[in-house]
């Protein structure tokens, strides 16, 4: 199932994609070429993962982390599909990263990977928008890195489990104006979902909606105002944001 | 105001402080020494400052920062006033650490520091518990440092903004067991609460319900199973939380 929310005539709407269409609880039918697309869901805690995918480490001349390397992205970052990604004023290197979005269905803590599947959701796609000058050291992203205003899109389905066979066999592509920048595929993974999700519960207790960006693979560029950023993850789905320049 | 929530024959009330009593909305009291709090409010995000007390840095050999180090803390590691903090099992060296609390009540992006108090509903007691083992680059508090469940101590009460005159002159004072371990003030500041709150609205939209730890001064040691953290800010509250073992 996927399943989303749009604004419709000033209300929020709850939609599920059947056969390249919207469908309300209401039975309506919507166009999802023209839907004002809202976030799928309403996240939680947003957790990411730096460096979790080989070869992106060494792309940037560092070495492959011992153990996941997680940071938190404010509540404030999150976008929806469509909706366009702020770029400051002021920063040399604003960059998309292309990730699958694992969310938390069942709470838990002190999961154990063989039990880690039981307590996802499903996915949807998130472009982890980051600007590089901040960034310092890449192991402890800092907040004014990652976590501005519009810097999370997320979404435009949460696409449940079952409709995903294999969350560590899918294609990440992103294409910035149409042209493939990056590419990758999820057992590229560092750390698998059942790892990430046995080291986090580990320490805290994880809950429904929580979301965890897995990580970006090679391919990094910059981004500029009027470009369209489009995040693929296969069998998950497409999300796709312009840049804009920050309105001050 | 003085105003708390607290657990009462299964139900929540929400309760205000007068004359050493708790009124409920019922107009019922209860007592302090003896009802079951919870958190004052729900935190929406939760900001952290690293190192933004004068001498703290210093302490620990650091020069200091420059802009304001933020950090975020996950929701998961909420707690309330008396309930028992867990020590992880295996780590060496777990500290406290009292902060004055910031609370937002007005939304706003872009506030100017003269307008910030303006944004602020009131303020909390805090205990930015830590494990130091896990800490590393200070500048950058990874989550797995200050992210634990039950690692962010908060209350017992939301003080409204008008009952503390001037919250850059008021002493924090940490007990353990009695003893006074930590001691410093509100003035030492390296980044005042309108110059935090500048910050972070330059890049997000701060909203009614985020918390802002605004940093601890110097004097910090270690805490084990058994002891009582006691967190006194002047004006605002005394936070007591006791340390148990991690239960696996």
């Amino acid at each position: 199932m996927r399943t989303g929310r749009i604004l419709h005539r000033g209300r929020v709407r709850r939609v599920e994609l059947r056969e390249g269409r919207l469908y309300d609880e209401a039975g309506e039918a919507h166009d999802p070429d023209r839907a004002a697309f809202l976030l799928p869901f309403e996240p939680r805690t947003i957790f990411g993962l730096a460096l979790n995918y080989r070869g992106h480490a060494g792309e940037l001349g560092l070495e492959e982390p011992k153990e996941p390397v997680l940071f938190l992205k404010p509540p404030a970052s999150l976008l929806p599909h469509r909706a366009p990604v702020e770029r400051p004023q002021g920063v040399a290197y604003l960059h998309y990263e292309c990730e699958l979005a694992v969310v938390i269905g069942r709470a838990g803590r002190r999961i154990p990977e063989r039990a880690a599947m039981d307590h996802v959701l499903g996915y949807t796609v998130a472009n982890d928008v980051t600007v590089r000058d901040f960034v310092g050291n890449l192991f402890r992203p800092p907040v004014k890195a990652k976590g501005w205003d519009t810097f999370t899109p997320l979404g435009p389905y949460l696409v449940s489990a079952d409709e995903v066979a294999d969350p560590h066999a899918l294609a990440l592509r992103a294409y910035v104006n149409g042209e493939l920048r990056q590419e990758g595929r999820t057992d590229q993974m560092l750390f698998s979902i059942p790892e990430i999700v046995a080291y986090l519960s580990r320490f805290l207790t994880l809950e429904p909606y929580d979301v965890i960006l897995t990580g970006t693979p090679r391919g990094l560029s910059h981004v500029r105002a009027g470009d369209v950023m489009r995040m693929e993850v296969e069998a998950v789905g497409v999300l796709e944001n312009p840049v804009v320049e920050e309105s001050l």
